[in-house]
């Protein structure tokens, strides 16, 4: 193998890819873990269930790239064909694997669905790989060396893949690179902003960023709808200096700083409240549920989350959440009145610390000259008293729920870290306990 | 230019891509427009921002490809090199094109933001392209004729990119395939089925599959979590027969047949309730909230989705939902008897025609022996009476998840299309009013 930094390439095979009926989500997967590995990704290429195209790419690929990570084409269909490309392509034959038969039948008899002789067949693999685990799946991972580097076949469905990368090809990759001593030394850490653009915070940052850069720290910002999260990232000696220049930064952009480690809004929510053993509860009008599917979407959620209330009509408002029905006539159930009395519904109903509220217009009908569609009033009570915030977003239906999924999360971490300080006992006292 | 199908490649220029900070859904939506105009996407490649990489896969692309989308590196900043890359390749040089850099200091003034000398050089292009125009952006779209077809060279944003596909590209490509009388006949139609796997539903269309492929319609697989979609594609005469074909897919398939058009089943449902005039509430532990925020993520659900209740906590499903404390300690919150409770008493507490419910396991721990991981019981009362199915789902808590909001859809609409069947008056009679 060649020395220096692992250069890799990724195949994508799949007509659905090219057709665009399924966004090639996989080669971003693996091109983020590849990146924090320290390798780079040289080129990501997607081609057809084809034969020709398949072999003309790989090549090309291997031509190039030390690792080639091939996904797709693995299914039990006559349309996935990957399996014979790569058995002419490394002049091999496929063989049967007893073990990988009976765990392809098992898989099967624990679903109670009939056992298929496409499905056995997934056992037969090429006699030259190396098979990788798949316990998620049917189709196991193949691993082949060949002169000049490796290839690896996976199957494309997303976590089949992620498992096969995380437990099969990842660690076989590093230790390989660690007997050759090119394992890089490299660490990253990052941050999580919200309430500005990438530009704002990289003029705030001004000359910080080319100081960082020459002391081998780079910056990157990677902004979603609502949020940038920008990332740090030291090779070789400058690693002792990460945490450092973390805290320089966090210090320097504290203004828009929502996470210090750089997790989703959500997921500070949720750590920040198991760590002051604080509870919440809901009331969603026009996300209809997903601030609560955010929330519970990762595990321990039972910890801080109690439950809540979609009140997507009207009379569920009145009903469930005691919102007075008058403030709904008088202001509209958009309005500061009305979300104010949801959060302190949700936080009455379910015997919270903390009720959070959205209600708004998501679109695409619905607004007025004096609440356009994206108009989102949000509230959080909690033992403090009540804030609330009125939100102006754009006019896609999508891009305005998830956003006021993510202000709403943002409110409320912003209400339980003012608690948290202004609840802590005064230093001298704390001491002399 | 060639005759028959016209081919097109799709080059995308970033190192964001290829460290997977950003998805590619550029060439997913390109393909799907491409597509649907009857050509063919032969090859997605993405590079890095660097000149070698980029005129490399440029120069591969051309020489299959008779139309080159490419995207990216359009920016002001210095790290954008895609046009001086292009005047190379073509050797050509830029030209200042006063028109462009007049719109681009309007654009500026119109967001009272300051023009920069790099915001005006947007106006620098080369002086063999012809221009196209870019209204949301300051990024000029590239039309460049080249022997054995065209080259065109658009910016990453996405939607000013769809922009210049839409208003751009397109057009100008019919113009050229129709002259040359290659515009082709197209057609497309889907199905959505769940409960079974692709291998099953294969096996259940037989030579059906291969007696359509003769007939020159074209079926494609395309797997989720919980469903598969099936695609059915005619090309020139053949589109005549593609309802009969559709039709033919549908009977053979029915006892997995969810959605007839193929929209995803949670907009089946809505679709399907509001034919009806009927109106739906859940009750959601596990999911949270996942389940309405589904069927509220399209507009006009207020036509059918009254609301629900998110009762993570025990406490929450006694208190909100009227379920009988006994039923959880006797049978446990993920039963039968508490999934069926939950349904009812959305149902009451709505005054909805249906309540749907959703309890379960979603993992990785608090699983047992007799209620593993994965274990997720749902019910939906309706005017009928109640459904209640347990799911065995794997260990995964997103999929576990996410296959539970598909299953309970599927429930519900089972349960609405058998109360609409059941309460249709006999035919004798609807004649005679």
């Amino acid at each position: 193998m060649a020395s220096g930094r692992l250069l890799v390439e990724i195949l994508s095979i799949g007509d659905e890819l090219l057709m665009g009926q399924t966004v090639n989500t996989n080669a971003a997967w693996m091109g983020h873990l590849l990146e924090n590995e320290g390798w780079r990704v040289n080129r990501c290429v997607a081609v057809s269930d084809e034969e020709e195209a398949i072999v003309d790419a790989l090549k090309d690929a291997e031509s190039r790239a030390e690792l080639v990570l091939i996904t797709g084409g693995l299914g039990p269909t006559r349309d996935d064909i990957t399996k014979h490309v790569l058995c002419q392509h490394f002049g091999t034959q496929l063989v049967r694997h007893p073990e990988i038969e009976n765990r392809i039948v098992s898989w099967f008899e624990r679903r109670g669905r009939p056992v298929l002789q496409v499905n056995r067949d997934q056992a037969l693999l090429p006699q030259s790989c190396k098979p990788l685990d798949n316990p998620l799946g049917t189709a196991s991972g193949m691993w082949f060396d060949r002169p000049g580097g490796v290839t690896v076949s996976m199957p494309g469905v997303p976590y089949e893949m992620e498992h096969i990368m995380e437990h099969g090809v990842i660690p076989a990759m590093r230790s390989q690179l660690e007997l050759q001593g090119r394992l890089p030394k490299r660490g990253h850490m990052s941050l999580l902003t919200m309430g500005t653009g990438e530009s704002q915070l990289a003029l705030t940052l001004g000359d910080m960023e080319e100081e960082l850069e020459r002391g081998g720290i780079k910056l990157a910002y990677l902004p979603s709808p609502g949020s940038v999260r920008i990332r740090l990232t030291a090779e070789g000696e400058a690693v002792q200096q990460l945490a450092q220049a973390h805290a320089a930064v966090l210090d320097r952009l504290s203004d828009w700083v929502v996470s210090e480690t750089g997790v989703p809004i959500d997921e500070a929510l949720g750590q920040f409240l198991v760590s002051q053993g604080h509870t919440l509860a809901v009331a969603e009008s026009c996300t209809g549920g997903a601030l609560g599917a955010a929330l519970v979407s990762r595990a321990g959620a039972s910890a801080f989350f109690l439950g809540g209330v979609q009140c997507y009509s009207n009379a569920a408002k009145e009903q469930l959440l005691a919102v007075d029905g008058a403030l709904i006539s008088e202001f509209g159930a958009v309005s500061e009145e009305v979300a104010v009395a949801m959060a302190q519904g949700a936080r009455k109903k379910f015997g919270a610390d903390f009720g959070v509220s959205i209600t708004g217009i998501a679109g695409p009908d619905g607004g007025s000259d004096l609440k356009p569609v994206g108009t989102v009033y949000m509230a959080c009570e909690g033992p403090l008293g009540v804030m609330c915030v009125r939100h102006q977003f754009g006019r896609d239906r999508t891009r305005n729920l998830s956003m006021s999924v993510r202000a709403a999360a943002q409110l409320a971490l912003k209400a339980a870290r003012e608690w948290a300080i202004e609840s802590k006992p005064a230093s001298g006292v704390a001491d002399s306990l």
